[in-house]
């Protein structure tokens, strides 16, 4: 595997459903893409409305990042971290490796999967650049301040 | 104010639509709960379904914690962190001491409050005690185990 800071991660999210999830999945995925994965896949659902909502963002804002919905293609991944919505399936707890909980408490998997990523990247997410970003957020006392790129 | 790891925190919960809303922002009651927060105010909106959510959680995971919602009470706090819906109202921006932005990049709420919270707490929030605890959440290599407390 490549080292922490380097590794290659994708995000599994299984047990996603069509519309009740979406916006939930959507912050997995914004998630995900800030603090330096490659990508979400959602598993066994098609969701159409995630995929152009991140898909907008990565245009915008670089990449790369990709959501997969549905249909699995190759990941080349070092490390795959699967978060669930509901109920996690009995059998992912048996063939995962680590089994983190963050925190002993009931807990939004957006959360923990943010802290998980800060944590194992060891805060390398900071320093990441996105490529072929049209525009970028520039860090502002008073506000939201989006800038646009040269092309 | 008190110690980073002691100081009194409640998350201003704005732009809350009800409905809408609902799950993202139960995503961030549970977030603040579990990483150190006293509470959560939900601004404008009456969300009974947010407050007996995280009232039912606190009950039987333990406390204290409180979700406010329409009516806002005292809150005894050192700290007010600000999380918005959408889009947040200018005002926000000059009337905070600290404008907050986790990466540079668009970003889950949810995911930044947590970030925040762990950075604040320094990462003392695995040690929090909850008390009047029903249940309580046992470590588990092959799940999720859930344990009653002696009464």
């Amino acid at each position: 595997m490549n080292s922490p800071t380097l590794a290659r991660i994708f995000i599994l999210r299984i047990g996603h459903r069509v519309f009740r999830d979406s916006r939930v999945t959507t912050h997995v995925c914004l998630t995900a893409r800030a603090l330096g994965a490659e990508g979400v896949i959602i598993a066994d659902q098609e969701d159409k409305v995630v995929e152009s909502t991140i898909r907008d963002v990565t245009n915008r804002f670089g990449g790369p990042f990709e959501v997969q919905s549905a249909e699995i293609q190759d990941a080349d991944a070092d490390l795959l971290v699967i978060v669930g919505s509901e109920k996690m399936p009995g059998e992912i707890f048996r063939i995962a490796d680590w089994n983190i909980s963050v925190t002993n408490q009931p807990m939004s998997e957006v959360a923990a999967l943010a802290i998980f990523l800060d944590w194992f990247r060891q805060h390398s997410e900071f320093d990441r650049e996105f490529s072929k970003a049209q525009v970028q957020i520039v860090p502002s006392k008073s506000g939201k301040e989006i800038q646009q790129l040269p092309r």
